[in-house]
């Protein structure tokens, strides 16, 4: 199987699983499901589901068993869209191609649909515990905390909000994005790997790839709103410009922000070579971010 | 002591936890950690933390290492409070006296401030693993995001949403309050219980006190909106009736409500007799707030 194939397969088991987790649009009171739902089920990447998974079969780990906190980092990751879209956030109109949550349920229910995905990842990490150690999970719920929390993913976002129309440095940009988006995937990794039951030198080596994955990923996000096909990214190109947003290319240049992202590719890559062949699909996760078109 | 005192005491205990939990005003970023504080420390009751309290005292348990998961359920009532505040929910200008979370630092620092609290309680509740076996704490985990998520809290928050301007039976009114207010105080004493040792005639007989208090508690709140003193309970009496809203009084009568709250009352007592004097706290809470006239 290549890889474009098994991350198709992985991401179905996401989808599957995220079906199963997540109360049907019958469950009262309905509206909240189906709205939960309709963000959930927008044709996302599953990525940050893939790389629990990913990181729990570098180690050896059973994925299925995992799979519950693989969905919980994708819930996580769509409450911060789904809030971040209100008009008091960017004020944006379309995701993925679609109307953004409160353009169609209304900005209460888009809150509230926030908050419950939330709450629902960590109702699923406390229900792993069913196939792994309790105290592992217990560790596994406090990294996955602290990553969304005013010290990770919402405090970046706190200086997304603050930086813009200004022009930062390169250190808040850095800041922002290892925590926006960087946290999240940090996470995601290491959780994987804690329950797949990571040595420590494996650890080691999963958040070393976690980081510098992150931020090629978010280096190729900057440079795919400056050269990416809007019918592919699903959103208006050149968007960071108009609104005045400070971004890698636009600090160091396109040529050198390019630079940059095929250098972090290349450390993520390195930093899991002691894991041989059973890194193969983490190796090509960093291929395919960095030679993404959306 | 007399319970008064006892309550206060209990209380500053509470505060001064909060105080060490959540992150200073001086870590970056600074102003959402400001704005968490703010609302935090409005001056609450610190109902639910110390009923957390109240249940792992009356089991045998030791309160000081509930602490976290007490101030973890005050997080998760003030993110809710913040987020019910903001324009497109309730539109709210004050709360306890005091300007809103979103009148001081604006809507879309409101909006992540609720996220970071909600963060923050699970943060708060991973970390009792210290003082804990590692599945009781995820029993508690999974107990209080069930109370807090689309099936509990935000259940409430929904149906009470899609009921304004509409008249109500009783049966909805009563989910609304079983959902919106009594989850919460179910999950605090139900979380004080299970870590503190609880039996299962214990639990029960705390869950049934829970229940009964709950509705005791929000016909009580109905009635305060009605006949209250608006100096004491912080916002105008009469806001209800001004927004059509559904409450005990307006659907049974005023009468008719009160002895209805009277008899949860009686209910809540009766249930935890079987404590004899280690629940006298919890008694004491229940008259106080069938009494409180704010």
């Amino acid at each position: 199987m290549n890889f474009k194939e098994e991350l198709k397969q992985w991401s179905q088991k996401v989808d599957e699983a995220l079906d199963r987790y997540i109360p049907s649009s019958d469950a009262y009171p309905s509206v909240i499901h189906e709205a939960m739902r309709y963000s959930i089920f927008a044709g996302g990447k599953r990525l940050r589901p893939i790389l629990v998974l990913a990181a729990t079969q570098a180690v050896g780990g059973n994925t299925e068993k995992v799979m519950p906190v693989a969905c919980a980092m994708e819930l996580i990751h769509t409450y911060s869209l789904v809030h971040d879209d209100l008009p008091a956030m960017d004020n944006d109109d379309f995701r993925r191609g679609r109307p953004t949550n409160h353009k169609v349920y209304g900005e209460a229910m888009a809150i509230l649909v926030g908050d419950a995905l939330q709450t629902l990842a960590f109702e699923l990490i406390a229900q792993t515990t069913e196939s792994f150690e309790a105290d592992r999970v217990n560790q596994v719920t406090l990294e996955i905390a602290k990553a969304a929390g005013s010290s990770g993913l919402i405090g970046g976002q706190v200086v997304d909000i603050l930086s813009e129309n200004r022009d930062i440095d390169g250190d808040t940009l850095e800041y922002i994005h290892r925590h926006k988006t960087g946290a999240l995937f940090r996470a995601s990794i290491r959780a994987g790997a804690i329950l797949g039951g990571a040595t420590v030198n494996q650890l080691a080596a999963l958040t070393l790839y976690a980081e510098q994955m992150g931020l090629a990923f978010q280096i190729k996000d900057d440079l795919l709103d400056i050269e990416g096909d809007e019918a592919k990214i699903g959103k208006p190109v050149g968007s960071d410009i108009k609104n005045q947003k400070s971004t890698y290319p636009s600090i160091y240049g396109i040529e050198e922000a390019k630079r940059m992202a095929t250098e972090a590719a290349a450390e993520a890559v390195n930093a899991i070579k002691i894991f041989n062949h059973k890194a193969e699909f983490l190796q090509d996760i960093m291929h395919f971010i960095i030679n993404r078109d959306h």
